[in-house]
């Protein structure tokens, strides 16, 4: 039998977020025709509320004005006394509306954000919990295009920095190619309909109605960072390989091109296993010293 | 009979720049290659310099600090006598290095760029005078994927405010899409190429070795720069119609679908003849008011 609301308690309050990168247009004009629309939001048994969560990274039309806002959200960040970081303070100001905390917590957070590489129309998890696995089993058969990214490193390390870690149930939709600071009306299109989705999901879930057979479904997990090959000064070395650029959530074999290093050398991966590199050339990951992130699928029964 | 060097004189300088726009790392990141290997560059009738144009807008990853610097080459800004903004002052010096009143100016400019924009490899001409036409006929042999954009407003008004106007044969070497303050090595490896070609046609030219036979070529010739539709307030109201994105230089034919408004309804193009758009979606012209430059295709007879 499924997860529902009779068994697990419903859903009441749920948030979505665009601009948690001030950059990243899609979420936040995604949020400001909701804000011009609420009726595209509104359904009968829970609640759904909007933030532009980064309102002034997004007027100077940046990924943030101190720091990365989707890493402010660690205890000792949210515990800062009184930190003069713009992100740290936006970061306590959420959690002081919606966290665990808060007067009035939310159930979910869906964070929208967009990448520079193929992530085509991506989930990804900073939890396994029924629900989320449930919702995205749902999502997937609506939009079997879609990719998992279980963002987890560690069973053993909780605290994710992420916005949406301030709920039980939530997770962010990436969507990519594109650049910063532009929309792309087709990216633009999905992402919208793949959150409608989600609030006729959660409407179902909270009447009972979900009612799932077994299936099963492909989770791409997290294994490491990779960075690009740098000079002893830290200066990139090389590109990634033209025949690796695009291919995310393709395998990439021990002894396939990896990296093009500027004088035309050729860098290939060493690794002893298959992986399956996500975030290929995000533009942003350059200064995080991530050229790459390698997964591995996994395959998950869903059944509760 | 071909334009060479024993009828109209020889190049002797030539100059190559990139990171015009600091974050359109494809420039960038060639001049830094040259730079280390100069040898590269070298050949055996003339000189080659090298240029990074907008060194703090680069250590910001940003387009510029305080203006675009590509706008201020017109006259005013190059004779202002006590500019404090860093792009006039920086566009004052290069002219004082390279420009027609310095006492060493370069003959050719050669202004690397990138955008988001599916501008493939495309060569921007700012002058149309017989070296232009014909190094970009010999080009086109070479690269057939090559397009050729005519960014010439008006022949009334000579002063483009852009960087290779510096010189008498200058132009951009434009390649998309690609997001800023990223690389990509496909089009990297495809800018590099061109700039060898157009070294060694220099070489043969200044030989006297380039004999053309009659020829023709076809030019994407400026029209009019598009915005976007816009609220009262001047915030989008629309993106482009994802049936255009991506069709640069493709014909547009009256009533075909243009733009898509937040609320689903689309714009349809009004006017009365087709049109070739181009820098369709280019991220950094949101702010100048271009949503896409309408050109329209004009064919040459090269023959001198």
């Amino acid at each position: 039998m499924g997860l529902t609301a009779e068994n697990h308690g419903k859903i009441k309050r749920v948030a979505i977020v665009g601009g948690t990168h001030g950059n990243e247009w899609t979420g936040v004009y995604l949020i400001k025709k909701f804000e011009r629309s609420p009726e595209l939001l509104r359904r009968s048994n829970f609640e759904t509320f909007t933030l532009l969560a980064n309102p002034r990274a997004w007027e100077i039309n940046r990924r943030y004005v101190d720091r990365d806002l989707n890493r402010c959200f660690r205890r000792e960040d949210l515990e800062h006394p009184n930190s003069d970081i713009y992100e740290i303070q936006r970061s306590q100001w959420i959690a002081s509306q919606w966290g665990p905390q808060s007067p009035s917590p939310v159930d979910t957070i869906i964070d929208l954000h967009s990448s520079t590489a193929h992530m085509g129309l991506t989930l990804i998890w900073v939890k396994n919990n029924a629900f989320n696995r449930q919702v995205t089993a749902y999502l997937k058969s609506i939009f079997p295009e879609i990719n998992i990214y279980s963002w987890i490193e560690s069973e053993s390390e909780p605290a994710n920095p992420s916005l949406k870690s301030l709920s039980n149930y939530g997770f962010s939709i990436e969507v990519g190619p594109i650049a910063p600071g532009m929309l792309d009306a087709a990216l633009f299109l999905k992402a919208e309909k793949v959150i409608y989705a989600i609030l006729d999901y959660i409407e179902k879930y909270n009447r009972g109605e979900i009612i799932h057979s077994d299936r099963t479904l492909t989770i791409y997990q997290f294994i490491k960072q990779i960075d690009y090959p740098r000079t002893a000064t830290g200066e990139l070395a090389a590109m990634i390989h033209p025949q690796l650029q695009g291919r995310d959530y393709q395998q990439l074999n021990p002894g396939d091109p990896m990296f093009l290093q500027f004088d035309g050398t050729t860098i290939y991966y060493q690794g002893e296993t298959p992986v399956w590199p996500i975030f290929i050339n995000e533009a942003a990951y350059y200064e995080k010293a991530i050229a790459m992130i390698f997964t591995e699928p996994q395959t998950l029964i869903i059944n509760n």
